[in-house]
């Protein structure tokens, strides 16, 4: 017997065929009974006449799981459309009770906590789902441009010996006789492989023991990681970004269509090249708003939104490059900008008005190294693999960090980011 | 000035052009120095004539990085091939110290602790290089395969409060007030991912906390992870199995071809079904050769050795599917084999006499779980998340882990399968 999916089913009018997925509504009228099945491609309806089935299926709870063969016909009830006309029904999996989410209904409307617990059923509402196809098309579209950019993929350890952005907001593991932390970001890492492959990404979780438990923060995430060696500053990486962001994008439309549609997403269309803004400027604009005197290290979370409105206002873009951050509030292998001292050549991308990508270019000789940790008071000692690589040469280079989940969110007007996360993990989640 | 690649430069015959890499090795003969430039494409010869120059260039360490801007010529030596005629060269990173590992030589001969000690350098060796072209290579034809038969990427957290597979060999992480734990494996997530798209695959890392220090244990390594549903039986599992394989392979072959020459690793080539053996069988096979008694509950590596030469000899294949494992060698998640007590639809594949994946397919009743744990003594309660996408409906299914190191080394011939890893992580390996 042909297998066929619910949305394939039209092709099919007037052959037997099986339909095989999940029991999502059912309900009888005049001696027949209407099951709506569904499967990974949508829904369909089949309809019941023999009262032996419609006893024993009737009697099963939501969600059970069933291979129904049958006839293809029109609807009976004039609809368009075609429906199933039941004549046999395999039973592959009863629910073992009446699940507590109806997930028939068009949205689940439950609170945060109840949608989390109960992730491996919320999952399979088509509105908590099609988020994920989003995400999926959109890591594949990263992937993509960067692979026609001549990008190698890379998988760097997640163990490691000292925390990489310094001591705090990391978690220890037992490591058999030692402690080793849960890596922060494949910084170090991806740095020392564009001495190998000159261009490098990784697609792969990462870890934050940040205390905060905000819809801003996760302790687990998705971070996509590029790196390329012989750029001429960050401006070079900037533009590649560019590019990726537009591939994201473009994947996103092509392969997720049906979750674009079903959640009303409006995808941003991008200008040919996205505006730009120095950390400086950006703070005059908003000192206009704000009448404060002193010139502050960091935007804060309102700035970014001052900032996204005023560029989505001025070239009509989503998107808004600032760069230029103060060395204070980068890390310590930021490159520092040589005509402006105290700034930096390190750059965040916002997404509507919130930091998407955090990037820039990086020192790339040994000695700049050395002293920018000696400047901050840091021993070198437990770098000593990573300082490695600029010992032996390494090229001008820079590179970008983009969080999958937040790209996500901002994409579908998600606020908080646990809604974007399969299985979120934060100070209190570890389960499911 | 157009930036070329070393690979690309005889295309560019009597233009001026610039080249950027590391300086790989140089020599001077009557009053010129020849250096050797490598970067990601390969290597080219540059010639300096102003001694000036050669002064500044040679008293240079190797692994220096420069621009150089010349002009293409034909070879002044007669050989095929061009050259460039330096008209200035930039030093964008001298070398802090000669590297300690002569990059320049065809091969490293070098002890494991050193290849590794020195990762950052001895990685950009083109035959150490080579191997991770194909590593990369293979994880995209994983997910090309994949992505074709309609499955969906997913990112499960490699955070989670319960050990996975049971409570052995699984890494604590401090975590705020409480302990979580390193995810052994996505089985569980996976699974569960099934309920909402049927078709899933995940590419992450695992960790697995064994105290063995062997050639073929790594305490970190890629998993490349695919669990689907609605399969008849494992052998469904096995069929996309063979696919993804196939995929893999080809995905090499295509996008590495110069790795693979340069290692002359020898592809195996995929008879059009990949021979299977049952458990039990195989057990005979051995038999003859062994004149045991009693039947083992599992294969040891010897055994792995002499079927994977048996398949060789008897089919012409590399890989061999072993079917239907004993119950007490397998999770408690795996399906018995109705027809034969005692075992499963648990299968591996070995490649070339080693286990290369393990798959199989896996309960998919509620009851059947709570039986399952019950008959092993295994508490449900921590698995009480994992459970709830039983309790509410999930079809047949199964799936596989390849482990990607274990793939690339068992392609190359290599025996130690840290020589397959970026860098690897054991007992006593947390750096670099």
């Amino acid at each position: 017997m042909i297998r066929v999916l619910a949305s394939a089913l039209a092709g099919h009018l007037g052959e037997e065929v099986t339909l095989q997925g999940w029991l999502s509504q059912m309900r009888r009228l005049r001696g027949l009974a209407f099951l709506i099945l569904r499967d990974r491609s949508g829904t369909a309806q089949v309809v019941l006449r023999d009262p032996q089935e419609i006893e024993r299926v009737t009697a099963l709870s939501h969600e059970s799981v069933l291979a129904v063969t049958g006839l293809v016909t029109a609807r009976g009830d004039g609809r368009p459309g075609v429906e199933l006309q039941e004549l046999s029904i395999d039973i592959l999996a009863a629910a073992h009770e009446p699940p507590p989410i109806d997930l028939f209904r068009p949205a689940l409307e439950l609170p945060l906590p109840t949608l989390l617990d109960y992730a491996p059923l919320s999952l399979r509402h088509p509105r908590r789902k099609a988020i994920f196809e989003i995400a999926a098309a959109a890591a594949h579209g990263f992937r993509a441009t960067l692979r026609q950019q001549e990008f190698v993929e890379i998988h760097t350890p997640k163990l490691v010996a000292a925390a990489t952005e310094g001591g705090a907001n990391v978690f220890p593991v037992g490591y058999f006789e030692r402690t080793a932390y849960l890596a922060q970001s494949p910084q170090f890492y991806k740095q020392m492989m564009v001495g190998v492959f000159e261009r490098v990404f990784e697609v792969g979780p990462v870890f934050r023991a940040e205390p905060h438990d905000t819809p801003r923060h996760l302790n687990e995430y998705v971070s996509l990681d590029a790196e390329m060696g012989f750029v001429d500053d960050h401006r070079t990486v900037m533009a590649v970004l560019g590019a990726v962001v537009a591939g994201m994008l473009a994947a996103v439309q092509e392969q997720a269509s049906g979750a674009v549609a079903l959640l009303e997403a409006e995808l941003p269309t991008l200008p040919h090249a996205l505006p730009q803004l120095h950390f400086t400027d950006a703070q005059r604009l908003l000192h206009a708003v704000r009448q404060t005197g002193e010139e502050p290290l960091d935007l804060t979370p309102r700035d970014e939104l001052a900032l996204g409105a005023w560029a989505k206002k001025e070239f009509g873009s989503d998107f808004l490059f600032i760069e230029g951050y103060p060395e204070a509030s980068r890390p310590f292998y930021t490159h520092p900008d040589p005509e402006r001292p105290g700034y930096t050549r390190g750059f965040d991308l916002l997404f509507r008005g919130m930091e998407l990508v955090t990037g820039g270019q990086r020192l790339h000789r040994y000695q700049d190294y050395l002293d920018a940790l000696s400047r901050r008071g840091i021993d070198p000692a437990p770098f000593a693999g990573y300082l490695q690589a600029f010992r032996f040469g390494m090229p001008p280079h820079g590179g970008f960090a983009i969080g999958l989940e937040r790209f996500v969110a901002r994409l579908l007007g998600i606020q908080n980011l646990r809604e974007a996360t399969l299985f979120p993990r934060d100070r209190t989640r570890l389960d499911p």
